[in-house]
């Protein structure tokens, strides 16, 4: 397990080889611990985005993620265990309404969340505009509260995957984020470190999204349910489009607002659409073919869930949340039809707006966002609002108004309708 | 010059992209300010190894070390300067004979050298085995030097090129040396920022040499050659084969006294053929086609210039230098003639026995080294030496002992001579 040179592990995978057990155990665990340095990984890792990795490779890489931290023990829960992961959107607040609703299927949804970075937004920084909910949990109260509630939203313990942590942040600042190895051994090994019995993974292809093209978006889902089934986890993807933000809100009250518009058995289409798919995948995941989430959102059994799973967090369901001082409306500038509202532009001007975040130690604004009055299809007038620009300072307004004017088209015509699941892969 | 994102210019390589003159600029000059982190430099490196860079990209790359530090100004020396730059070898103790001998025929050689690392090793260690001898120079004591003798051999002052002086420590531990853009650029900064009119380049091709391929070697020596004439500096190179150690001696104090045979006069015909020939290139480059430097290595100009160099800088020509007090023998085990004596392995015999070293801060022995009894082509019969192994400690030895067993074998029939000099570049 020692005597490699970091140079020798770097050269081999420049030179496109095939990186052996031994030195993928020794190059991540050395690099865990601070021997092998962060310029040395950045390196390893252009050379693994541009050469590449085999099943194998990847298989042991995740492996020596998960063996650098604890891998928690699910089984005292007393439910079938299942998470959700999303490779990342606009608007995509999903997570919000499907974590109570499965539990309230009788599954327990052990989600551990991050925090948003560049123009997609994050669960926890959406969960804390709600006044007084908490993002971090220790292991014993998040096991309490599956057990208790079977629904859990919370940061990752720094105990999960530590090699994941340290890379996860070298990756951001190298230009090395969008290699499918590195994102997928990423995801895997804290799902897999985190204990699920079952995961359902909702990969997002699209403007909006990591990954641009069908193929790599397949690809990336493939080597994840070979990774998640290879560790006894039962895995399925779907691809799901992210050309256009999910709902009508893209920033953090707003998502939570209309996550709550969800539970209460209203709410945009395609975000009961996709909650229903992914709860219906999670459920049949977790040994639970019979449960009917469509009547749990309908009966307000969901909504009991939500409401358990904030309180027990500190949070207030019933509290108001922030509101914003600044409202610009983009209005259309002719008669049509919306053809396109660009995800990507659209979470750009939601992040200058406030509600991202540029590098990691900055807040967020919880009322700043993005709140869209049509979607692609919609029949338009000239005057009409399109979307709603909110942020805490004025200041802000003037660069977001140069993305969202670049993220609307009108055409003469409606567009074709593209489906919002893709594909399925188990 | 300011505002760009380090993670935008590297993905820009990382893609294949073609970085814009401002771009480079604005890196080159952050990592030199510390703005861009070590992290974000080495990947980039890694991006331009794997994705190339095109020539006005080297171009530019190159006029931005350059422009991180000073350029000298030799103008007021009084003859005109020329400089040789080898990409390293072993046994490569040209620099010795070879900058005494062309300012004996009435050039300034303004000869700013390195330290070694790996199996090559460095002029300035090489010199450091003279008592007295020291490697540092301020810029005024250089310029009066050249003008007083017309050879320096010292190391590099701190204000030139200071990017190329970070960037080239990253790269030795990054996996990222062997970049052509990266090798030229590195090289051409630092001899045109130290202000050579004239430059001869001794690119080495073979298993001792950066470049093990011809077609990569002459690349390399046409990029620098391109660089060079494009700053105004009059540059050729050769293109010469690091197969076989040259001479006799690969090491510190033992190539001193090699290179002082050469300056009497003697010596072996390897070195002086490679001597003489980048002598009269340096020559011809420097305005000089009439100067004779064998007749200055016969009649004792050289020598007197190489004592005159050595004693500018308090060393003493006539003291006796350190001696090994272990020495092994390797015999050969056979009758025959001596098919290869390959340098890689006898680089990294001689780095074993202590004349190199493993870290920038490790000091290196004066006395150690491997010392050759016979060459490629030489008849050999069982029993006779063929290799002597010098150390300090006897505990370096037999490590070493392996790596030459390995550089040495026997034929029945002579090899097929190949020649010294391979190419020609201008």
């Amino acid at each position: 397990m020692s005597g490699f040179a970091a140079v020798d592990v770097i050269r081999a995978k420049r030179d496109g080889g095939v990186l052996s057990d031994a030195q993928i155990d020794w190059v991540v665990d050395a690099y865990t611990r601070g021997q092998v340095a962060d310029e040395q990984m950045s390196a390893l890792a252009m050379a693994i985005l541009l050469r590449g990795m085999t099943g194998p490779e990847i298989a042991r890489w995740t492996a020596a993620m998960i063996a650098s931290g604890e891998r928690l023990d699910l089984s005292g829960v007393g439910r079938p265990t299942v998470d959700k992961h999303s490779t990342g959107g606009v608007g995509d607040k999903i997570t919000l309404p499907l974590t109570p609703l499965v539990a309230a299927c009788g599954a327990a949804v052990p989600q551990l969340s991050g925090r948003g970075l560049g123009h997609t937004g994050g669960t926890l920084d959406k969960l804390e505009a709600i006044p007084g909910w908490r993002a971090r949990l220790s292991n014993d109260e998040f096991i309490a509260q599956l057990r208790d509630i079977g629904a859990v939203i919370c940061a990752a313990g720094e105990g999960l995957a530590p090699a994941d942590r340290k890379l996860y942040a070298l990756r951001d600042v190298t230009g090395t984020v969008e290699a499918i190895p590195l994102i997928a051994s990423s995801i895997m090994s804290k799902k897999i470190a985190e204990g699920t019995g079952a995961l359902v993974l909702d990969v997002k292809v699209g403007s909006g999204a990591f990954m641009t093209s069908v193929d790599d978006a397949r690809e990336l889902a493939r080597t994840m349910v070979e990774l998640g089934t290879a560790h006894g986890v039962n895995t399925v993807a779907l691809l799901t489009d992210m050309s256009t933000p999910l709902g009508l809100t893209v920033g953090n009250a707003v998502e939570v607002a209309e996550s709550v518009e969800v539970l209460a058995g209203g709410g945009p289409a395609d975000v009961v659409e996709l909650t229903l798919a992914l709860a219906r995948e999670m459920l049949v995941a977790a040994g639970l073919p019979d449960a009917d989430p469509a009547a749990a959102l309908r009966d307000g059994r969901a909504m009991d869930s939500w409401r358990a799973m904030i309180r027990a967090q500190g949070g207030d369901p019933d509290a108001p949340m922030a509101t914003a001082n600044e409202i610009e409306v983009v209005r259309a500038d002719r008669d049509g039809f919306v053809d396109t509202m660009d995800a990507y532009a659209i979470g750009i001007a939601a992040w200058r707006l406030g509600a991202g975040r540029a590098r990691k130690e900055d807040p967020v604004s919880a009322a700043a966002g993005v709140v869209l009055h049509k979607k692609p299809g919609d029949p338009v007038r000239a005057g009409e609002p399109l979307l709603e620009l909110r942020a805490d300072d004025a200041a802000r307004i003037p660069a977001a108004r140069a993305d969202a004017d670049r993220a609307v088209t009108i055409s003469a015509t409606p567009p074709s309708r593209t489906p919002l699941v893709i594909d399925r892969i188990a």
